[in-house]
């Protein structure tokens, strides 16, 4: 029962998490201000990553700062020494335990970079090797599959995004507000075990998002591969249009994380044209009923903000993965091959 | 015949192109030296961004420099402009067409930041949005699917880094001995249509790959995506054992690009997992012979340097990719549902 508990945890962690925000935020807002960094460098491996590439985007759109996911192997592997002098690196694990996330952080150290680990472990070697250490806080994950600490890494990127802010931005509201909206969007859960019934045929699908919720449509597809064994392809949704658009036959199964806001346009029609032409069938989450309406979907609470959405919208996904699972005869709580923590080099 | 017609000019085209190598690094080299960018920036679609990921390995481990693969929805869809004045920022398109692209040059630009454009097309709006152009002269592309422009576009990508050297690099004879060993590899032909013959049934597998040949993998699994329908997901070897190696049971097919150099001792441990205890179909690219002998495998020839090694790697996926379409019964110049030139904002 950890998976479902975990995921149901969620308001909770993220509460406790937004609730000493100030301080956090005051800390990297100071040494921001010191050192002024030109750009940002964020590694991190599995769900941790798609926290570094919502992060790619939030920092990029937000706060203008041109993002590179580090390549762990250029230093671990190759031996090279990239110039991070006047960056802001960051490194993102659960565990604080990969070792070549920490070879990146260390290394940007010893260059005198602004380093944040963020982590779940503040007595990880991850956090030893930063400047600061950002804690998740999100209680012992015991699930293989990273779900409390995938939307804690969230919050911790946006207040990294609001400490980078010249002005203090009055997001008060709208971050108060996010435990609610994640319990609301726990409401999905007996529709997600709903369609996960009537998909549990599901071998293989494609998972579209775009812009904020690419990072939502490549977390997705990760749960739906470690749990219910479902070769789940996420792709931009333009990316998407220029290739492997030619997989899609009828019956195909799309996912799509379409909430609404400036990405939606292109997305949904490219959607309609998935299920009205080529005949895929479709799932998507959104806070659009008319989304669902194609063919069938998930509602998600709507979120006023495109840059918060992701937080609540990886829910839907969420419960989906674990029904789904459930639905096919596999124990979510024990993935077939994996481990909790995996180390690379 | 275009594509195959195509896959067997790579040798030639790569050799024009090095022909007039002198002129284009010192073009690029002079602005370099004026403008000394602090990072780079890549925008592009499709095959030109595993010709971007190739860049951010190879700028990052020869050049140092953080490199920021571009998410151009961050400029079309949320109206963000990042701050790229200290950079160098290269579009990479083979039409030149695709909207986003040129967005994210032109703006660029209008911050004075040192733009490049890396296209087949001189007179695109690509071409004419960017300070630079780095013209791929590698005659019009007919097929749907991109080799030849791909080979060239990692071609482009060396000079660019070959330009960024503060010493002039004695590189030459490396490069001059590209088109002969393309050459070489293309001659993995006959055992490719062979390999195809055996592996006909494949409609999903894993390709995997680390370090500079990650483009390598990207790019392989798209050409079996669009030509092949083989839902083909790429992954750093890395990011594989994070979770998605649940998905190997016995008979599924596992593609890996493994040349020797750094990344193989990690990749051909985890291969021998795949295969001896999970019982995974393999089937390699490298240039030492005892990877085929784990399971089957296509023989690449050796290179010494491994950052032009995805230049050689690719071909005998290529080939693999043309092979296994027409082992399927389909026709690889006629994908279905997708067309030459896809235009996105």
């Amino acid at each position: 029962v950890s998976l479902f508990h975990e995921i149901h945890e969620q308001p909770e962690v993220v509460g406790r998490l937004l609730a000493r925000r100030a301080g956090a935020i005051a800390s990297l807002k100071k040494e921001v201000s010191r050192r002024r960094p030109a750009f940002a460098v964020i590694a991190a491996r599995g769900s941790s990553d798609h926290a570094a590439i919502y992060a790619q985007y939030l920092l990029g759109i937000r706060n203008h700062l041109p993002v590179a996911l580090a390549t762990p192997s250029a230093v671990t592997l190759y031996g090279s020494r990239p110039t991070l002098a006047n960056g802001l690196v960051l490194g993102v694990s659960q565990s604080g335990q990969s070792e070549d996330i920490v070879a990146v952080v260390a290394e940007a150290r010893r260059q005198q970079a602004l380093t944040v680990a963020v982590t779940n472990v503040p007595t990880s070697p991850l956090a030893g090797a930063a400047d600061l250490v950002l804690e998740l806080d999100a209680g012992p994950e015991r699930a293989v599959a990273a779900t409390k600490t995938y939307t804690a890494q969230l919050i911790a990127m946006a207040l990294v995004s609001l400490a980078l802010d010249a002005a203090t931005t009055a997001e008060d509201g709208a971050l108060d507000r996010l435990p609610d909206l994640l319990a609301a969007a726990l409401a999905a859960d007996d529709p997600a075990a709903r369609l996960a019934g009537m998909r549990s045929d599901m071998t293989r699908c494609v998972v579209l998002g775009r812009g904020y919720d690419y990072a939502t449509a490549r977390e997705w597809a990760l749960k739906l591969q470690e749990l219910a064994q479902v070769l789940a392809v996420p792709y931009s949704a333009a990316d998407f249009e220029h290739g492997p658009l030619a997989l899609v036959e009828p019956g195909f199964d799309v996912l799509a994380v379409a909430p609404s806001g400036p990405s939606l346009p292109a997305l949904e029609a490219l959607l309609s044209r998935l299920h009205g032409q080529l005949g895929a069938r479709l799932l998507t989450i959104s806070d659009l009923p008319r989304l669902a309406a194609i063919d069938a979907g998930l509602a998600a609470p709507s979120m006023t903000l495109p840059w918060l959405g992701p937080l609540i919208n990886i829910v839907g996904g969420q419960l989906f993965a674990y029904h789904l699972t459930r639905a096919k005869g596999l124990d979510p709580d024990n993935p077939r091959t994996i481990s909790k923590v995996t180390i690379t080099r």
